[in-house]
């Protein structure tokens, strides 16, 4: 949902939150109103009570609710002195205790009446507004969830009990949001991690650090392969350097001091040398392109790296794969002359596109990070340096047909820089990869090359990381396809399913069959009924299901060739019009499935 | 060699070198002997002398030496006083040093004539012996090379000047020497690395630290997607953890705190929690194994990683690629039943000869190494433990036929290991990886497994790495192949080489027809004459040149097809015997050469 439209419902909603507080007055008899504001997404509402209030009592809630709105009741607002403010809540200490604070502010202390002011019946609330003029304009609307809350958000306080609650103007609105929270439930991609196998995390390793289980790592190995095939394909060169270096690095480029904190602490040896893990790759391929000298004819050099960097996030800032301590990056910096850097910076966000095709990520902006323009002294380099970085960048950007926002403020502090924002289907949006024209780094780093006129010249640097993190991408392909990867990335491309043990036999040739073409394939020979082998491994979301039975070892001997009947994960079957009831002959399915495996469908 | 050998050789080059410090003081008057060992790859002689000696005097000095050897002169012991030593080597200080020495250990003098003692000509030196009876019985020798030399190897003393040289029993075993030293020159894998471009290190990231330039990186990679590929078809399972771990881990393993010198000092995050770089992967592997509880269904389970470890070794040791700081192991731990052990641990060996086979590495033997008996305490673990590890994995080196040494004192702590030694076809020895039976570490990390009668049981551990690291099985290979690597490895496998611009057209369509079929192929159209490109590329070792020149373009015309002139390394042309002049259908050829990668030839 975008900005503009959350904050024009707000009123909508915080009136709505006024109407469940209302309702649940009524209902829940003793209960103590703690304070209730809206949100981007909807409402919420904490309150003291002592008995125990469920999401199964929504139903009588909402019901109430739903009174109230038809009830059409103005919400009126009137300013009351402290006094009458104190005397008014006297029995709330929740309310109290904001009194106290209104007046030590010398503010004036507001209540919005639901009903007429003053009449039986109108309920009085403390409440700062704004409110829309009265229920019956509340549209349709939804409680989510009830849980616990601190006063304040402070343990050492009281818990209450907080519900939360959304309304929107239409119901196709309500109804696409409820099943965005639905959907991203069932997404998450750290649910679906532990479901599918494909990470652990250990607190004795350390938090934020990922550990990839086998079948994770075949999708991080299958993503690098993909991208070291492309990338080869759009001339780049591979590298590989240390995740360590001596700190002189850092100083060098800038992080060192400021940075520091973002970063893990240094190995300090012999109480003089520091090392440090790296934090990014950059300045090891720096000195990789300076390892020797460099002609104009060497440029544009594309040096690319899956680096593993590190970076100290604070504990709260972890989530999942997705924010993390430890991770590796589809990396490359291009060194090349200036009049290359428009053309490098455009071929890199065809890349970016090049792979969202294949990824089917259709919905995506960029976000030009500038400057702060209030506080320029805070970044490096000089003005005409940003002027012509951020001209560069411009320049490329108008040659694609990119959606582009503009983030004052967000610059790195030695230039602008481009981040690609991707969406996933729950409206969730994730910056995958940051990208710069740099005109900064190769003058700290002294890097040369001699131009075609023998005079020695400095190069520009474009970072670029298309797939961002192995993790993050791969945490965001997880919500993106709802764990049903496809075919090339599954890690169990093929489950053999013998439905008893008299075609253990044949159900092993049918295995060794797929194998041999190395094709990622599972034999469930356990003593299970053929609904829990299919449950399992339709669970596991696996592309394909061969289920061998006494017909297909049959027809097999009969035909001489390996005969199996395909399942697909959706529980479609794969038979051929030729055969009795959806058999298939594996030479044939082994070709499509190839076929599918090549072209990334 | 040998340390039999050499040990059986010693008396025979201690009395070369006694020619040849006497044909140094016939030919370089004013010269002052200091002293000269034989050692095990033969000898040296450190002497005082004003003048200045080059290798190109050696025929002169050699000459001379032969002189004295045909002479057949006798070499006698003498016992003598320290007054008349002294008195006997009063103008040579270093002799002087070395009675004084013999005198405060209350020692006897000995002097060694050279020629009948006491008679005039003969040559008195004050020596330890022993020596051969005459000079006659000197096999060939070689003077080898001329160094400067601190007294006492000390830099406060004066420089002194050594000669080193070396003799055999037999022409051939010298000529063998001679040769190994040149091919180990002409090999070495510093020198080779750098003029093919495949590393480089760099003192601001750090001593011992590789960074892996583009060519060496496709090495590195190709090896380890072999290296994946065979895993995965010997029933492997890859995993992918950090470089860091919380210091638990090595606690729990035993290595800290008695192994921190060897690893890089902790990252100390709020002066509490410390981080290590990783020295192993072991640790790691068994938090992998233990996210999950374990059936002995799923054994053996054989998890394997190329994880980048970190160890602080003493700059002192550091050599080229082979004795590092950062390092990426071919690693796997095989966690199985006892009763598994055995033939898990054969399957690893095998595994080994596999590899062995591919590379062409013909020579190697195993070193069983065991606990120091004599230091039994300073090992962890029971007898009974100790004793079950080592007979396992006798038990499994029986049923290989690879030859075996034992090595007391070379355990690991925690149990007894088997290193595979690989030998350069120069003599060189690396051992490159280490395997065991690990009895002990299951327990410490508590691992467990439910048995077939439902009893938690401790799984055996076994480690391994076929390929070291890529660090040092590439250092390997370098010297292995002369840095000539074959075509699957080959950083660059075709260089297309037009003869002038006048074929460039036609040569960039034969670049682009190998590039299509996924061949690393280079085109060098600088501005250069023929012989300079085809020296370039001999110099980079590239497998294949195509050369491109008018006749090729015109033959390609008339067939329709595209013609090269192919010429190998050493110079040979594949040429086909239906065409002039070697030239051959780029079709024939790319199927041969596709082969040739296909099957590691």
């Amino acid at each position: 949902m975008d900005k503009e439209k959350a904050e024009k419902l707000k009123p909508v909603r915080h009136s709505c939150e006024h109407v469940l507080h209302l309702a649940m007055t009524d209902l829940f008899p003793g209960l103590k109103r703690a304070m209730g504001p809206a949100t981007n997404e909807g409402f919420y509402f904490d309150f003291d009570y002592d008995g125990k209030i469920k999401e199964a009592d929504f139903p009588k809630i909402e019901k109430r609710m739903q009174e109230i709105i038809n009830a059409d009741l103005p919400i009126v607002k009137e300013e009351i002195s402290i006094e009458k403010a104190k005397e008014m809540f006297k029995n709330n200490p929740y309310k109290l205790e904001w009194v106290d604070e209104i007046e030590k502010k010398g503010e004036k202390a507001t209540i919005y009446w639901t009903g007429e002011p003053n009449k039986p019946g109108s309920d009085p609330d403390l409440c700062k507004g704004p409110h829309i003029e009265s229920t019956g304009k509340i549209g349709p609307f939804k409680l989510l969830s009830v849980a616990g809350a601190y006063w304040h958000g402070d343990e050492k306080n009281k818990m209450l009990t907080r519900i939360y609650g959304t309304c929107f103007e239409t119901k196709e609105e309500l109804d696409k949001y409820l099943w965005q929270i639905e959907e991203s439930k069932k997404r998450d991609h750290r649910r679906l991690g532990e479901q599918l196998d494909i990470f652990t995390i250990s607190e004795e390793v350390g938090p934020g650090l990922i550990l990839w289980l086998p079948k994770g790592t075949i999708i991080k190995e299958e993503l690098e392969k993909f991208a070291k095939e492309t990338e080869r394909n759009w001339g780049y060169k591979r590298v590989a350097t240390p995740h360590i270096t001596k700190s002189g690095l850092y100083y060098t480029s800038g992080h060192l001091p400021y940075y520091k904190d973002d970063m893990y602490p240094p190995m300090v040896v012999d109480k003089k040398e520091e090392y440090y893990l790296k934090p990014m790759n950059c300045p090891h391929h720096h000195m990789i392109y300076k390892s020797k000298p460099k002609s104009y004819k060497e440029l544009p050099l594309r040096l690319t790296e899956f680096g593993t960097c590190y970076r100290y996030e604070a504990s709260g800032e972890l989530y999942g794969m997705m924010r993390v301590r430890g991770f590796t990056q589809n990396d490359a910096h291009i060194y090349c002359t200036l009049s290359q850097a428009v053309d490098e910076f455009v071929d890199v966000m065809k890349l970016h596109e090049h792979y969202y095709k294949i990824f089917g990520i259709k919905e995506y902006h960029l976000e030009l990070g500038l400057r702060d323009p209030k506080k320029k002294n805070k970044y490096h380099g000089d003005e005409k340096m940003w002027e012509q970085a951020e001209d560069l960048m411009r320049k490329a950007i108008k040659k694609t047909n990119i959606k582009m926002v503009e983030q004052e403020g967000s610059a790195a502090f030695y230039g602008p820089k481009v981040d690609f924002v991707i969406h996933t289907v729950t409206g969730k949006e994730y910056a995958i990869s940051t990208n710069q024209i740099d005109l900064y780094m190769g003058k700290r780093f002294d890097l040369k090359y001699i131009d075609d006129q023998g005079k020695e010249k400095t190069p520009a640097i474009i970072h670029r990381a298309p797939l961002g993190s192995d993790e993050r991408f791969i945490g965001f392909l997880i919500e993106h396809y709802a764990g049903v990867f496809p075919t090339w990335l599954s890690p169990v491309q093929v489950e053999v399913v013998p439905v008893s043990d008299k075609v253990e036999e044949y159900a092993k040739k049918v295995y060794n069959a797929f194998s041999q073409e190395n094709i990622r394939v599972g034999l469930n020979n356990k003593n299970e009924t053929l609904g829990a082998k299919i449950r399992e491994a339709t669970l596991q979301k696996v592309p394909f299901l061969c289920i061998i039975g006494e017909k297909e070892k049959q027809m097999s001997q009969e035909k001489g060739n390996l005969i199996v009947s395909v399942r697909t994960r959706d529980g479609k079957n794969l038979g051929q019009p030729r055969f009795d009831r959806g058999q298939i002959e594996i030479n044939k399915f082994l070709e499509d499935l190839k076929t599918e495996i090549e072209k990334k469908i």
